[in-house]
């Protein structure tokens, strides 16, 4: 192995070296030279083990079990399953009333936009309230975020409505629409549960913010204008879902507007907004938004019933079936001609689901400074939407909105989803017919005020100002969902953003870097103005791994430096260049061609009689170095551990 | 703008600084604290230009015309565009007897080649020479590499063939079989010159070395097993490319096996081999190999001329069209139903010859010391197929065995392709009725001792010694080409190749740094076994940048790193931790995602009263914090130039 033992250089006579260097040397002790080490050889199966282990295993979750008894390994494996033992053998009276007060407002928030979202996906009204049932109570044993509501989400019902009313109508064929969402909903938790316990939580990473921003902020566009429909009272509406249809069918549509929904659907959507206005002022006012829909569902309910409002054109919501969830295993259907369907928006919507439920849960875990353990999230989250599939419930996750409300009302524990589900079983079993007289509108102007929020220009405006291919990410998710489809949009933003790695990874930054007067760190001269070149010296920071996708480009831009300098050199009449230092600390891996990169530089750089030195290569780098022979090729007196070094090594050989 | 002020800060006393550091300090001299500056902000279109200006401009292609006369600028402008006219103007006739004998050399390679490897593609013979004559020609007056032989070469015929076959038999449907194989090369050319044209010659580079190894190994097997129809005298072979039907085809038509066929194949099999061995050993002999080919076709014409070999069942080339190239560009289709598959077929041809004609022009120039220039050779491949395809030729490229013959035969310039062009002409004009008797068995021979040499076992064995990840990208090619197809073995091996600089910047490595006894370097532990922790302080160093991808793994792989760390202090009972510094001189890049994740990480520590400092930000990073506000929530006092001075601050900061 060369390199790997640990000697330490000294040269022959310090001050010898020092009165040799060609540049004044105010800090510097360049006694000795330091070998640049090699990490120990690992054998291939621990370094597989090692690499494995970081992938799939960051958080080494096994780390609490670590020397304790056999019985405290057990308990501490059913917390760590099953949360809810966890947090419920410390429960008690003063918790229960906090997790109560949140419990029932959440409830009031969920009932009605439960209705709404289950609407926006193409479903009957009630299979929204079944959602919000079943899942809360699974996700309540399961779940390890303690302000996490549980229920039904706009983007998800969207998302899956989208899709699938591009195949099948839910007007035509309300049954088989019925079974697509069943069985979609069941892939989305089996696709949500096996990322969980397959460790892969960081696909989910792969939808970066910007992405998000793009995609949520079209995604609620995309929302509103499907609720014109409601809003207007239009009859005859498109099935599609991109900006331009809509927009052509509200307005071929004009005859079919109807003043009386219109005049009822805009007072309730100010009065809601209003109320969310209000709310983000002042926090601790966060009940008057959360109460307002209800609010606004119980007073347009009574308006329409003494107005007898359907006699006046004004549609309502109709009978519910009271009761509790049916169980709906029979309508899962696993063959078909519609099983990719199902899985394709299982997949979607299950991913999508599963990203807004784990920003919310790490969001109010970081407010409340504990952690959630993603992985588990996930598995919690796949469970609910598995059961969830199997009793009438619809893809579920954690709401944004109603977790907000549940943190403001003071919520302690995952028991205020157990409340919330009572309060909705309640209605379920004898509030259902006061819904009669609900009219369609509220629930249009709920999902408004609900999906506004999601438009954050601001957040945009920041992505400009700060990274433009961020903002670019993010208006092609944008543009995409708005004017192609939700799905096309959120596949060009994931696109956009791999790519930005891949070009990163491709044309790398190559910085010259100077001596900062007084010190023995070597800078970018481009951004520390101080830092002065070190005459007949040209180093160069190379800022990527050097891989397959540049190691071309570093080859051609490394000689392009090379001749610009010399040009500078000729011009300024400076003394002439010697040697070429590649500074290599954010050099973090290389592969074959990288090395092979080295290599014909080396080679070309001598045939110029032109030095190339290596500084500071890093573990990895190091030892594919040496295990592959380049190593060697440079030999030791190429490879210094810090420029410094490296300067003051080649300006002694330099002399003698 | 935060920190762009070149301040530079001293501690009021410098003594009393170093009795607090809490380690001894032998060669430290932190008297100075160096502001981190931020490079100088650029408008959003500088920024935009000069990153456009790396991306397609990286080798600064006009900086040969600056500060010349008009006159000047036109003569290089014209050296620029067609080569011819630079080395034409110093042409001699010393160079010509050197590219004579090269000439000549390589044609009698060329000949048997063209004819062998137009079969392969599932050509007539002819074609195969009609390559060889005009695209040479058009080389020599656009390309600038000296040493590079063109004509048909073995993996792109093979990938044609293959491609094209799929869907049109060669023997039911010629006319449509030629037709799509010129369509296909000339979309060939114009692929090939708009990736030149756009300057977008990194695509090249994305079939990576260990990909081709594992591509070229499988394509060669492949290749070699559909000579086995040639070789064992099969009359019914499979279309298919595949290992397991060829290898069904051969032994379901055991019958049909001539011995005569397979005697004479492999004698001269052998005798190919043979003398490709002795080039090989010494390259002064590289004419043995050179001759081989042409010697086995006139000795085995010769032979079955005397013996009547047809009558025997062995079948030959038969009678073949005298004259030049017939024009081809009435059959040229740019529409029907099979126009997707030209330009599929196209496209993929494109850019393997694209890949080894650079491959082979960057090897030779380098061994002579001169550069090519991508851009501009991807336009003379691209120039030559869309010539060629009018012209009755399919896909050419610089051919890697030929090339090689024509260096070491003494080439000076591309007059060598002039010459053998020339050769080529005369061949087609007088000696068509010599190949007659030429035994088809004979061409499998010469196919098969062309590719057995791109089976590069060396180099897959050093591919697993030095990194493994290449090593699978190698052979999920070679696999991928033996057992599925020809493009999906391409297609797997680049996603493989991609996937890897995926993963890196999903998962980076976070490393501890310690000291290196008697320097200011701090360096990775697990490399340096010299260095030592700095008790209070734990040092990470992030080893790529901070992305959507790895901000969120990251920030909760820093807090493991944390706990393990306490952990380790309570056991060893050192002093307690306080400050938590991050080496960011490898993060080379930052997004909003990454920045948000630091600002968090921040949080999270300052809760837990440990310190978060930040070393060394690198231009562009230090530029999006300062932008993002990130910078402002850290503070000054918690960036710093490097981690020694970042360490001797906050220990200052500590003691008073």
């Amino acid at each position: 192995m060369v390199g790997s033992s640990n000697r330490v250089e000294s040269f022959p006579d310090a001050t010898d070296l020092e009165a040799s260097l060609p540049f004044p040397t105010p800090s510097f002790t360049p006694l000795q030279v330091h070998n640049v080490s090699v990490p120990q050889e690992q054998t291939t199966f621990q370094s597989l083990k090692q690499r494995l282990g970081e992938v799939f295993f960051p958080d080494d979750p096994l780390h609490q079990f670590k020397n304790k008894s056999f019985l405290r390994k057990m308990v501490l494996a059913l917390h760590y399953f099953f949360p809810i033992f966890q947090w419920g053998s410390d429960y008690h009276l003063k918790l229960l009333k906090s997790d109560a007060i949140s419990g029932v407002t959440i409830a009031s928030l969920a009932i009605p936009q439960g209705i709404s979202y289950a609407k926006l996906a193409g479903l009957p009204p009630i299979i929204g309230l079944y959602s919000s049932f079943v899942p809360p109570l699974i996700y309540s044993v399961l779940g390890s975020s303690r302000d996490l509501a549980v229920g039904p989400v706009s983007i998800a019902s969207l998302v899956m409505g989208s899709m699938l009313r591009e195949v099948v109508s839910p007007d035509k064929e309300p049954t088989l629409y019925l079974q697509l969402a069943f069985t979609a909903t069941f892939f989305a938790g089996v696709f949500q549960a096996s990322l969980g316990l397959l460790r892969l939580g960081f696909i989910v990473d792969f939808l970066s913010k910007p992405t998000l921003t793009g995609f949520m902020g079209g995604a609620a566009i995309i929302v509103s204008l499907q609720q014109l429909k409601g809003l207007l009272g239009i009859v005859h509406f498109t099935t599609k879902m991109g900006f331009i249809p809509v927009m052509q069918s509200v307005f071929e549509n004009r005859t079919e507007w109807a003043w009386q929904t219109v005049v009822m659907g805009l007072s309730f959507l100010a009065f809601l907004l209003i109320a969310r206005h209000i709310s983000l002022r002042r926090p601790k006012l966060f009940w008057v938004s959360a109460a307002a829909p209800l609010t606004s569902v119980i007073l347009s309910t009574i308006l329409s019933f003494i107005f007898k409002a359907p006699n006046h054109g004004i549609k309502t919501i109709g009978h519910l079936q009271e009761g509790v969830n049916p169980p709906s295993v029979n309508l899962l259907d696993f063959g078909g001609p519609y099983l990719s369907l199902a899985i394709k928006t299982g997949i979607i919507t299950g991913i999508l689901a599963l990203t807004e439920g784990m920003a919310v849960g790490r969001t109010f875990a970081s407010l409340k400074n504990y952690q959630i353990d993603g992985n588990k999230e996930m598995v919690a989250i796949g469970a609910m939407n598995m059961a969830g599939s199997c009793a009438s419930c619809y893809v579920t996750t954690g709401s944004f909105s109603r977790s907000a409300v549940n943190y403001n009302a003071g919520c302690k524990t995952a028991l205020s989803n157990i409340v919330m589900a009572s309060a909705v079983l309640f209605t379920m079993l004898f509030l259902m017919p006061l819904f009669y007289y609900t009219p369609n509108v509220m629930l249009s102007a709920i999902i408004i005020a609900a999906v506004i929020g999601l438009i954050d220009v601001r957040g945009a405006f920041l992505l400009w100002k700060v990274d433009k291919f961020d903002f670019l990410a993010c208006m092609s998710a944008f543009f995409g969902v708005l004017l192609i489809s939700v799905q096309m949009g959120l596949a060009i933003a994931v696109g956009i953003s791999l790519f930005k790695i891949l070009i990163h990874a491709t044309r790398p930054n190559t910085v010259i870097l100077g001596n900062v007067p007084g010190t023995n760190s070597y800078r970018n001269l481009a951004q520390y103005r101080e830092a002065v070149r070190v005459p007949s010296f040209l180093i160069l920071g190379i800022e990527s791994p050097i891989y397959f996708t540049n190691s071309m480009y570093l080859q051609e831009r490394i000689l392009r430096w090379v001749r610009e300098e010399e040009e500078r050199i000729v011009k300024s009449n400076e003394s002439s260049l010697k040697c070429i230092v590649l500074d290599m600390a954010a050099v973090t891996a290389v592969d074959t061609n990288g090395m092979e990169a080295l290599s014909e530089l080396k080679k070309t750089l001598d045939k110029r009689s032109l030095d190339l030195v290596l500084a500071n290569p890093v573990g990895e780098v190091a030892q594919k170095l040496s295990r592959s022979g380049t190593w060697e090729l440079f030999g030791s007196e190429h490879i210094y551990m810090t420029v410094g070094e490296a300067i003051a090594a080649a300006s002694y050989k330099c002399q003698t």
